[in-house]
């Protein structure tokens, strides 16, 4: 029978490390569940994008590098904020998955006190290849497009992403209002 | 541009009916988001199945009828019995879509109310393709696998769904438990 | 020390018997706070409009009745559905009040069981000035208005408020939707 | 190693048949893990006492049957309303148990899904010795002291609890108030 | 017709900048819904008072500056720590307004992706006529009565409002508890 | 009547201190409801606990020490982050108390608003005996085990809960995951 995994993140922006992830995933299994994690969050400095914007940007990065959606599942989850009811909550929300990959010691420790097998992936040029790093050099009007797949730098341009950081960050003062 | 719409449903099961209607609206649309409702409710009456089941069964559904994946999304929506915030919710967590279709008033009325064009669907032989007389059957033991697509039949034999079902609704009397 | 008393409702709509009990009110107390309760809910039958809603509507028949804004505050009141902790939840988001007037079983149980001073309010012909007749009324299409101030039913029809309550109870039949 | 066991119900109120339930299953393991469920809730008619009430009713009635309280856990439980986490919750709130015991459908399909033994209790004149005919004559005030232990019958006196949940009835129509 | 303007404000605790904003608004529409953020919090630093002590300052505080009641309404507002749901939420609770003022970023961001219009207020001396300020002041025991109106300032110190924030910034060691 | 304390903590782990306050306690009251706070949480480096894990802890510490479990009630309190409502929680789901035993300047205040009498509790060589230090030694590998009591030391390792904290923490980076 062919095996799924779970990849699980909160693809604040979807980048090219993902993209890797992805594929290194894909190699182990047959098919990836794409969890969208704290997907009720948005628009803070940590979550500037909401689920749907985020489900969007992965979509075209997969769809970008001709990855076929018969070897995926993207989906929302949301945080509970209560850990341990977390595995029993993603698990509620998916089709059934055999492994997890992953490297948050959260997540690792959740699902391998659930009694899964999980798996850490290689990291992609970790300092760069961050979501943190990308939101830092939106704030800061640096270059963060070329972390991103091309196609996902042109979303978050056409829903003015970088803006959105920014002014929330506070730090646009010379916006009018 | 390509068009989008969002079918809301609970889908407890996924039967004949939806499919129809699926089809119905891609010959509208380029693309469906189906948003499967009451996202966290299971082991009820009324909703036998998680959110990954359903997705799974509504998966196997599309797979099996050969419509392709590049035209439509899975998701799971959580109900959140607060109806003047369910269209925002909706939108933070699926794509863009341009418009709805939908039958249920409250649906219809809240879309409405939010500026959707929403469009209602045709009904398909409405008496049996229902998931409300399936779960009916499926409780008293009668032929329900007729109105559901084969694999969905199979996936609910292969998950104990019936049982489940009859358990639930306390018919189930010479269990020995 | 000015006395000021506690009147919850749900105001679904507000008609002539809640405004008569606010008259009979303040002829005991010097100020009112009126809490518009299950502030959460509309869409339902049993709660069809939103809070803010059901705030506009109060506002206008007490204005309409010439009641002065220095002798009440109008403010909305969510339902917590764990009942024990309901009269610290209305005590947290209202000024101090002295007294509360109340002939809900519920309402009058747990401020008593709190320790409050709960006073009955009569009722002005419970029959017809009541909220479930009016609602009944505007879903058979059978005069409603005169149950309710003038202010209030051109608010309702403003918002179309009984077509919702119409669809809503999907009575109305001939709707092409 | 000792073996515990786990035993929910929502005691609304503890009466006679929840006693043998406690002696059977202490013939079983060792220990007992009694969860007071649905813990939230109070006040309504099918839940008329809070936890605390509940827990103080259920440990008079263990202390005046003279079982150690060596032998067993009280403990509230909350309703989560999202029945696949339940089981999580419910091993999250408890220490480690070995097998369930319960007749409720949905408790015994949510741990034999989760992977527990589960085990069936004896009724004791189901017909008597049922929460729901004691609540039910508590409002017709007919006899209903004989179906609970004598120390859970001065208890309810003294917290009037046969009054409230006649007044949440409405039943008591020549109250004043 | 009337034009109204929202204005939306924690007011930990309401001062004379609050204050010369509503004269503000008030200059620009014709009355102004004052939402009292953030309700259910208090008794932390940075939300020291409920919703109710908040909207019984701000009262006094209009009160004293002969602001008519006829120009404003005053309600609580909760978080919803789910941001994109947000205006959905406060639209639901408020009556109609067609501008927002505020130079909260969040607040601005939401609102203009929901499509209203939204308008800066001026600072007054905001290095101290800010809450944040108030709040330090008290809890290190200098000067905070001159930045807030007379009335709150006595309504504070009638709720010992300063010794609440002293002890729960355990900076009043000497206190015997 | 005989007198009961409530003593609130979060237990995180049950250390000796806590046991020096549970005896203190038990000379002033007859009996004693523990209740483990912040209930809903754990696997985070301020709770890495879960409520169950605590409880057991307190169960083999109290037990350890000969304290007859006549004397005392361990229970789950979960948090609700809405302090005005917690008094109100505890109280629902706890036999009657009647004095609060903290030095939590919340809780104190907290209980002392809502008229409880609450004592203050003596800190037995507060810098060691410090459920924070203990984590922190757990988190760097020194010796943490002769702050508590030697069941709960061993129940934790039993659990593994050294090595939970530290892969959480991050710190054991020569973990393969």
């Amino acid at each position: 029978m062919a095996e799924t995994g779970l990849y699980v993140g909160r693809f604040q922006p979807f980048h090219l490390g993902h993209l890797e992830v992805v594929k290194y995933i894909l190699e182990k299994v047959d098919r990836v569940v794409i969890a969208i994690g704290s997907a009720q969050y948005s628009h803070t400095l940590e979550n500037p994008f909401t689920a749907g914007e985020r489900l969007t940007m992965s979509k075209l990065a997969l769809d970008e590098t001709g990855i076929s959606p018969e070897r995926y599942l993207l989906l929302p989850i949301t945080d509970l904020n209560v850990h341990k009811l977390w595995v029993a909550h993603v698990v509620s929300q998916t089709p059934a998955f055999q492994m997890v990959f992953s490297n948050d010691p959260l997540t690792v420790t959740l699902f391998q006190e659930a009694g899964f097998r999980v798996e850490a992936v290689p990291f992609y040029s970790r300092q760069v290849y961050s979501a943190t790093e990308i939101r830092k050099r939106m704030m800061s009007n640096q270059d963060w497009s070329s972390l991103v797949p091309r196609s996902v730098a042109s979303f978050i341009r056409e829903i003015k992403g970088e803006k959105r950081l920014q002014y929330l960050s506070g730090s646009d003062k010379t916006s009018k209002i």
